[in-house]
């Protein structure tokens, strides 16, 4: 028996002739990352041998072709490939980058643990122009049975290498294709979260798995329409090619300043995964929308797709691909399949929830690995729209309100400055307040009370309650809150609260047996959940098991520029989930109705 | 027992219960086309039901798809989906485009029975708004496990489509790729040679496997040098760049006046497949050359390319590709590969050769499925150039050339005008008739004789022998042939009967074993094979063995564009094709020594 020390773990494991060192290690519980699974493909399980270098084997083809010859000179070797051969004491170092629990990503307040199994990978060759049958020989004979091919760009790199003789470089290959062929080992990729309002997007270094910048840029196709359906009505009136335009140069200028911010070029990404809703989708690939805007909505693909990035004009480098994840349906796009995968939703067995409120709001309810999704018009009001002083979350806003059971105000404004209005998740605390202090009730209705200052009859002839006056804002007039809005919310609530039940009923559930509710998107991120949960926006749950988890699509998007299994995943997942059509639903009418009360608390 | 009756054969077949017609009509002789196969994938095995439809089953799902709806109301099946579920008496017809033996192309004299696989298909298919999952759900469930893709153009068309709500197109199928979703059935295909003086291109209707228009061009390249080697030092010494544009340039210029010609568009076609030496096939590429200029003169990459034709600059189909078989070696490229298969020379047991003579010669030699090749350095000389009088095959050339033992002579021009030269099968004619009359020894030397009035002492003090006479040209002089002359050609027929003989010895065979000699390209196009047997440029066996092909590297092209199996067998073809490179052979001084002779009668 050999007995192999690892360090600077100092844990030995003891070997038979014939093991390797990946499985040495990890028996005795050092996790080294091999996404290949030790077929000697990623070059990833890189350790460095201190001492008894003659018990193994020399270093293979496999190994020559992975690492550098500078470093097997040094000793390094792929602990997949190292096979103890004689009895003998080893000595072995991890390097820290060869240790699976590196990649650990602290995202937005959440420790995530993404997986490392990237499509695109770096691999070291060698190109003699003495090779005997062609000067890619050593590559194809090294991947004999993948089938690789090259890329031009590939191919035009290798030639103008062998004006040396014999030239070291780097492939960068994405599945079986050689897309490149370079000196340097940038390797990036960018994902992307295309809302409706706003884009998100990560430069990636891929073989790192690192996020280098963090970028994002209001939706230039605002100015078309704020919501999916005018998007979709300006299209069919004036064809999809403006919209398609204004997103693709937008990621493009997203990509060069991350790339300008860090002084690499937007020629080193070779790899762009883009989500979004199905209207998103379509208008970045340029497709038609008319068949998404009338029943059923049927998305024209909802496949996931690999494109070259450059035929949707896209500046990357000039053989980068465009994946796009798989839709679910017309209205369930691949934002939601993001969410989903970056909070592991999908592996858990109990009952939960994930929910992302906007103007059109998706919910997707799960247990046992199936899935029932709907999205629901819940309209702007969230958003701040149709609500007198709604505003979106930026300076000045009010986004917490705070009252007592005598009518007395507290908020917090955004900035700190004086406010100019209320944003929608200060609205939902307003009206959760009123209720609880009684000034508003079950149906929605302000009551009348004579000790009740803030209470008054509005311009309209109805009564509004005064949130902010005159003298404390920044506008000059009183912010209120009005009955119309107060019956907006019921509205947007009641949409919301009728989706979850018509699909809690399809699955058998009922609000309490909910373990866990994710809050994902923008508007969630700022929402109070214990006033959403007494309006009746949120299921009657234990605050305690509501998560905010913020841009999950994002999450989600990086999570699957850095996975192969993710994307893989992310195919089963779509297949597991049940489109539901609410408005199709027999029960829709009287769900609705029943959702618009404010439930008892 | 049903009997089946197939017409206009008046054949009939003994039929089982679930039998299919596509079986029963191969059974009994009748050639139908199925390149797939049977599994309702291409399309092409179209019957006609005429009686009997109550004993077959209804037509399937995939035969809807690959037939309109109208033709399958007028009773067309897919002969392999339609099986007999009853014993009844059965009519069918057999139109003339299902018989395989209608795939007969008469080319430049041969009748050669080409292939008609093509990796392009046109497909039928519904696309429907009212789609469940997805608009190209249909296509997906068709080919469910085909892992069919689709380019960006197919989605933006289908999702066009669906301004109706249901609408039948024909996909454009490349492999597993929907390349496009069209109205009309024109799928387009060019086959390429690229010669180092000539192009020749084959515009072709791929689902027909028709040629519809033949054209050719002089390489534009030519400017930068006659032969490969002078334009690999152009390129090295000014970058590949331009030799590539103007091949581009050119063959879109091919593409563009073949299309124009009979009123079809570039953008119909969906295949572009070049052949063509080494060097063509890297300058068409744009990749650095060096390798290939020196020894051991490596390409590249020597292994078939599928690559996009609008990344390399094609005005075809923006999603056309481009497809180049594979190259044996530096100096053997695809063009040999595609002689081969054109002849079928990889398919006979028996001792056969192939030869395409030109400033540089490509000889293979093969037998029992192994073939021996070489490349050998002829010089010009056969295409005119460093002859006194020599020129190209053009009008005013003499082409044949009759010498009598008194040493008259009769000569035939192109055109039928005044001479104005010699081409290089005159040349040839001229020194096998000189050496059968005694005036040239078996060392080439013109030995004087008092008797022949042509033979006289030209002005650099040496003989000469005057094929034509002043007041017989168009040039104002005597046309003669030199001992200068006469020595050039010993020179290039050495360089290829060294080869030959190296080859021949590789193999372990003698010139008269040999079954049968290829003669390809234009030079040998003209070549009189009795001549070149008696200068020793040719093996001596029996002229009748001899077959002047043409160009076959042109024929081989449009066979592999037409046939995926071809592809396969270029692939198989080139493992068991030896390159030799003669100037590394230990015997060839001597070979090459003992080659300059003519032999005797
Ligand atoms: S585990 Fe992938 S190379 Fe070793
Ligand atoms: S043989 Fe191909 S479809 Fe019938």
């Amino acid at each position: 028996m050999s007995s192999i020390k690892f360090v600077p773990d100092e844990k030995h494991a003891v070997c038979k002739i014939g093991d390797n060192l990946l499985d040495a290690a990890r028996r005795i519980g050092i996790e080294i990352i091999g996404p290949c699974g030790g077929k000697a493909l990623c070059g990833k399980c890189i350790v460095k041998i201190v001492a008894g270098e003659g018990a193994l084997n020399s270093p293979t083809d496999e190994e020559k072709l992975a690492l550098s010859r500078k470093r097997i000179s040094e000793g390094y070797r792929l602990s997949c490939r190292c096979e103890v051969i004689r009895y003998e004491d080893i000595v072995v170092y991890i390097p820290p980058e060869t240790r699976a629990s590196e990649y650990v990503l602290l995202v937005e307040g959440q420790l995530v643990r993404e997986r490392h199994d990237p499509l695109l990978r770096d691999v070291k060759a060698v190109f003699s122009r003495r090779a005997r049958k062609s000067i890619v020989e050593n590559i194809l004979t090294t991947y004999r049975n993948m089938n690789i091919v090259f890329s031009l760009q590939a191919l035009r790199n290798i030639s103008s290498l062998v004006q040396d003789f014999e030239k070291e470089a780097t492939l960068v290959l994405h599945k079986k294709e050689v897309l490149d062929v370079k000196d340097d080992d940038n390797i990036l990729g960018f994902a992307i979260d295309i809302g409706t309002t706003k884009l998100a997007g990560y430069l990636v270094d891929i073989p790192k798995g690192k996020i280098l910048v963090t970028t994002s840029e209001i939706n230039p196709q605002i100015v078309y329409g704020e919501d999916v359906v005018s998007r979709i009505t300006y299209a069919i009136n004036n064809g999809v090619g403006t919209l398609h335009r204004k997103i693709v140069d937008c990621i493009n200028k997203m990509m060069e300043k991350a790339c300008k911010s860090i002084n690499l070029q937007v020629e080193d990404i070779y790899e762009i995964v883009a989500v979004g809703n199905s209207v998103m989708h379509h208008t970045l690939l340029g497709l038609d929308l008319k068949a998404l805007a009338y029943f059923p909505y049927t998305p024209v693909i909802k496949e996931p797709i690999y494109l070259k990035a450059s035929d949707l004009g896209f500046y990357a480098n000039r053989e980068a691909k465009l994946f796009l994840p798989p839709l679910v349906a017309g209205y369930i796009g691949s934002d939601v399949v993001a969410d989903i995968l970056a909070v592991e939703m999908h592996k858990v067995n109990s009952p939960s929830m994930l929910i992302d409120i906007g103007t059109n709001t998706e919910i997707v309810i799960g247990k046992d690995c199936r899935f029932f999704a709907c999205s629901t018009a819940s309209g702007p009001a969230f958003e701040g729209a149709h609500i007198k002083f709604g505003m979106r979350a930026a300076k000045g806003a009010i986004e917490r309100v705070d009252i007592s059971d005598y009518g007395d105000v507290r908020y917090t404004v955004i900035g700190g400055a004086r406010p100019i209005g209320l944003t929608g998740s200060a609205v939902v605390d307003a009206i959760a307040g009123l209720h609880s202090s009684g000034i508003l009730d079950y149906s929605g209705k302000l009551i009348k009370r004579e000790d009740i200052k803030r209470l008054r009859v509005g311009e309209d002839g109805l009564l509004e309650f005064v949130i902010a006056y005159k003298d404390e804002t920044a506008i000059g007039k009183d912010i209120v809150l009005t009955q119309k809005d107060v019956r907006e919310v019921q509205l947007a609530k009641a949409a919301i609260k009728c989706g979850v039940s018509i699909l809690m009923k399809k699955l058998g559930i009922n609000e309490e047996d909910l373990d866990v509710i994710y809050v994902a998107g923008a508007f969630g991120f700022f929402l109070n959940p214990i006033s959403a949960i007494r309006i009746g926006l949120l299921p009657k749950i234990d605050v305690g098991k509501i998560r905010i988890v913020g841009n999950t699509a994002g999450m989600g998007a990086r999570a699957i520029l850095l996975s192969e299994d993710m994307r893989k995943e992310a195919v089963e997942l779509v297949e597991r989930i049940e489109h539901v059509e609410l408005a199709a639903e027999p029960d829709f009418q009287k769900e609705f109705m029943a959702s618009m009360n404010i439930p008892k608390d």
